[in-house]
């Protein structure tokens, strides 16, 4: 008899016939005798039908009044999957976020969770009800309800979770669960059972989006054992544990992640000296470019040396106009400029003991042709940029040469 | 300098070009240098939307979910409101009926309130802000969401000019005043200056539906004085008042309600003993069919009477039904009904002290030739039944009769 904390996006409550299917699988788990606590987004189309709403009023509305507003879509939601539950004999209670006190700071469309009161939780569960939580909002201490941005349910379902001490927080999604890459581009791609909270960082913030980072990032510092599961077939899904866990066979990588949205710049000799990358960075920054990747390589000639960055490829243009000014006022070269790159990341925390992972990928690129025009690491990861071109090509070699591919049935 | 409660209904917050036409009309008061509290409703078709979604689920949902659910029809108008206040230069700040403590009882959909912490709206009316509430919801002590039932915004509106100690409540409607009676009917009918609270229940319950009775009850009950106006257009609407205005030419009447929507059933020859009124009513009641008029004359002979009734013409068929189940077990005569019937009612405080109402009513619609069915009557009111085709024309004789037609100009 456990406790399951179960969370369901948008998309799994879109409409009254799939709230009747979420209701049966809530259901199903009471009749094995689990409790559950079930955290639920706003019907997918609502949020954007209010945020439309405040957009004809004014493009900058209040925020405060704001989370007053799309607060609402998870409110709709929970009373109609409570009054489903209870419509098919399974006793249920709904709470928005402020009524089971889910404190957070005052920073309206962005909150975070300070506190979580459980007894009003703990207390309906131990007289057999499926407790119905609002996601994604909250209320600060002056009593003022707040939000905590786009896809902040996932946030609201790992809290809870870390509350109670349950003992999984279950995400239902579109997905059944995570994969060692995208199985559109690489159809070998397989189902992980099990993906650590760093590797799962590594992966999301590269673009293999299943959850929330910041839901990850609470999970792991809670210890809150998180499963993503698929809202609309039956399976294991994928269990992200805080700690490796051991096995014979430790496979050295768990995933591969990639995107072909970022460009790269480059200012081509660049003086050699300290506050250089400072100088470049800083303008970029004041013009609310966000930089990914950042090399810079030693000196040419112990004088100047070449600077490259990535930017998201929205931001290419804006961001080459900013570096001209930069590269007039420090009398460098010189900018060059790709925007049809792609970034290709091995992601596996048994990077971290085994060398040569580096030099695989390396040897399986060249195998194949591909030229790497910029390489970054970090403890766990290995991220290179090539021609946008190659990017599925080498996702399959890459997939194939680390052992990643699914066994055919 | 005033503190005015001004309550909108759902058409005139039906869209955001009429939401900014209210914030227009409340900046204009502020400018004026009053304070400002605003009670709105969903927008006109929400509730509706919602309860829609609740009915594909369940013909019966729980009450406290439902509660849940079309609360967050107003919780929406409130923030839209804000948001174009604060846009407009008009600082405002809204809340939910739980974020300032109207506390009602426990009756999910039909909560009543029974106290309001004003000491949150105070202090924003103190930095300058307009407060705008939702109306119709409250939380019970439990911390549960409730709502009012239908309607239940004017009574939001009446409850917190009560707190607050306003100068008036305003409810901003779609009609601009109380009319003498339906201009529909009788194009002579006339706006009225005030009216009385009694008058104003009579006319209510009658047919002229312009305010929810609860509110006009509240409203005498607190002494708040209370004006009904147009949203869409300017005008001084009608005052309802606690206490008569003594005035020179008091008038007998103040307005003429009809309605056509009732039917009559009579139990002919029922026995007249003790006791035979309720075996008659009781299964009505039962069938849950609600009587309006009650009529019983004396006994014919001193052994048998007519017992007459009205009922919802919807309820006709069934209570029919009822009744000759009744007529067998009671051994009365027989069962008489029509529904092609109307009901037309004169009321006025003035006829408390004038004899002769009830005759000169009479002997308006003889000289039409018009029969009375019916006849009813309280302490301010006479109602009687007439053939339906009969009511307009008994309506605007009345009109004259009485001496209520407009002046032309």
């Amino acid at each position: 008899m456990a406790l399951y904390v179960q969370k369901f996006g948008g998309t799994s409550v879109g409409s009254i016939e799939r709230i009747k299917a979420v209701a049966e699988k809530v259901k199903g788990y009471r009749e094995q005798g689990h409790d559950v606590v079930v955290v639920v987004s706003a019907m997918s189309g609502e949020t954007n039908r209010l945020i439309a709403l405040a957009n004809e009023i004014n493009d900058d509305p209040t925020p405060r009044e704001m989370d007053m507003l799309v607060s609402t879509g998870e409110q709709v939601t929970i009373a109609l999957l409570s009054m489903t539950l209870n419509h098919i004999g399974c006793p249920a209670i709904s709470y928005t976020g402020p009524q089971v006190s889910i404190v957070t700071d005052s920073s309206h469309t962005k909150a975070r969770i300070k506190q979580i009161d459980d007894q009003k939780i703990r207390n309906d569960l131990k007289e057999g009800r499926v407790v119905v939580v609002a996601g994604f909002q909250g209320v600060d201490e002056q009593g003022n309800i707040t939000t905590l941005g786009r896809g902040g349910s996932d946030t609201t379902g790992v809290a809870l979770a870390a509350a109670l001490k349950a003992d999984e927080c279950q995400i239902f999604t579109d997905v059944d669960g995570v994969y060692t890459t995208d199985p559109r581009v690489c159809s070998r791609a397989k189902r992980l059972e099990t993906i650590t909270v760093e590797e799962m960082l590594e992966l999301a913030s590269l673009g293999s989006k299943v959850l929330q980072i910041r839901s990850v990032e609470f999970a792991g510092k809670y210890n809150v054992p998180l499963r993503v599961l698929s809202s609309f077939e039956e399976g294991p899904g994928t269990l992200i544990v805080a700690e490796e866990v051991e096995e014979m066979e430790d496979p050295l990588i768990s995933g591969i992640a990639f995107t072909a949205n970022e460009a790269k710049l480059t200012v081509l000799n660049a003086p050699d000296m300290p506050g250089v990358a400072s100088r470049i960075l800083g303008p970029i920054g004041d013009a609310n470019v966000e930089v990914d990747m950042i090399v810079q390589n030693v000196a040419h000639d112990g004088k100047s040396t070449d600077f490259t960055f990535t930017v998201s490829r929205g931001d290419y243009k804006k961001a080459k106009a900013v570096l001209e000014g930069v590269v007039a006022e420090l009398g460098a070269g010189s900018i060059s400029g790709d925007n049809a790159i792609a970034k290709v990341s091995l992601v596996g925390v048994g990077m971290r003991s085994h060398a040569g992972v580096a030099s695989k990928m390396f040897k399986v690129l060249s195998d194949e042709g591909i030229n790497i025009r910029m390489v970054s690491t970090s403890e766990i990861k290995i991220s290179v940029v090539i021609d946008e071109k190659f990017m599925e090509l080498a996702v399959r070699a890459l997939h194939t040469a680390f052992g990643l591919d699914k066994v055919e049935d």
